[in-house]
């Protein structure tokens, strides 16, 4: 049993949800792999060196300076600090970039109408799902950002929903595999204003009658769209719930579990 | 037989002499660690961010922010670039600090006369050569840059000369071994002004005759003490020589060689 787990800026940037997330991630029985994103700290270092955020058609755009920097912050100042932090609580870690043992080959986005740069999409050849069984097998815990290369000197920058979402794909044709995405709010919420609405359970053939009814709006349409895709390709169940939760997963309490 | 190579920045900070140092590297028989330091980059980054190096009784000084930036500049920028030309050049490179699996564990330098901040020392116990054995035996050629752990979530700073010849030492008692500094100059020179005079070979018990008529002077007398140093506790020799020469290692043409 493989448990993929997808975190992001909110609990990256506070420094006392990623200590517990971190201790709750370490006290999670069987094999498992973290997938982390960036955070204010990339956007904060890029304002510190006069480099803006570039945006084309409200989509962030990675040239070689804005690589430059969230090669630095993903790989360098986040990962390592993670990884150090899960070895003081007992997690042995390795964090590593889809370059480090070839584990994920992307291919660099081409330019149609817009060109988003040093950005990487993956497809079902991307993931080294031998490398990555290997390391588990020698009792390393794989904690990966959101950079990969395309085999060919060149390094891109991954959105990490899609790493978490590829990886638990490719590992789930080995093993039973289930991705969890720590999410700001508890689940997919019937009432958007009540967080105690968590709908607990979706089925695959549900999804759009709550999209009819508008549980499921805005930007969770394509997040779950993705989510029974990859369940579709194989994995088990994604959950979509809060990091501060995650004692609770594989109880029903949970989030949201997404099913077949 | 294992090969520990270490490159600084007169590799790194070269573009052309890096891209054909790792080609050599790369057609390196047997089993390889490369160990990197930083380079102009990190000088740059903390100019760029209007941090100045700090510097006591003429000793850098790593402070919090400049732990920062030698932990995106080392660990981030300059080993994941590195990893990613090398697996262009055909080596399955896997690039790691000594948090990672826990491979270096330093000790925090203790303040005396001089607070160096956070710059971590090494024991005899520091290197985690079961885990690196694993690496290497998963087909995993680990590419390691100078930063350490305390195994209690602190990142140090460790001079990557250091780093290499502890590793060389730890992996010389299970498995023959051999250190290779890079070196500006083509190896332990008779005359400094002719790089053709170059020492071929210093035994241990020549070390102190050298001294003595100036063939080994200034900052070589440290290095070539903590060469032999690394000899006599199991390495089976010590090379010094110029990146451009590898493909000479194991002739007698290659830098300056040391042995017991």
């Amino acid at each position: 049993m493989l448990t993929i787990i997808k975190i992001g800026g909110n609990v990256i940037d506070n420094s006392a949800k990623l200590h517990q997330f971190l201790l709750d991630f370490t006290a999670l029985p069987g094999n498992k792999i973290l997938v982390h994103g960036g955070g204010k700290i990339a956007t904060e270092l890029g304002e510190s060196l006069g480099i803006e955020a570039k945006m084309v058609e409200g989509r962030r755009v990675t040239d070689i300076e804005t690589l430059r920097i969230v090669t630095m912050v993903y790989a360098g100042l986040i990962n390592k600090n993670m990884v150090a932090q899960l070895q003081a609580k007992g997690c042995n870690a390795i964090g590593l970039t889809g370059a480090d043992g070839n584990l994920i080959q992307a291919k660099k986005r081409p330019v149609k109408t817009v060109d988003y740069g040093f950005v990487g999409d993956l497809d079902e050849t991307s993931i080294n799902t031998a490398t990555l069984t290997s390391l588990m097998q020698s009792g390393l815990i794989p904690v990966l950002c959101a950079i990969t290369h395309d085999g060919d000197t060149q390094l891109l920058n991954t959105n990490a929903d899609t790493i978490a979402s590829a990886v638990a794909v490719a590992m789930s044709q080995h093993e039973e595999t289930n991705l969890v995405y720590c999410f700001e709010k508890k689940g997919v919420l019937k009432d958007v204003a009540n967080e105690d609405s968590v709908v607990r359970e979706i089925r695959a053939g549900q999804f759009e009658a709550l999209q009819a009814d508008g549980t499921v709006a805005g930007g969770m349409i394509p997040k779950l769209h993705n989510a029974f895709e990859a369940i579709k390709k194989g994995v088990s169940a994604v959950y979509i719930g809060q990091a501060d939760e995650l004692p609770m997963l594989g109880s029903a309490a949970f989030g949201t579990k997404l099913l077949a």
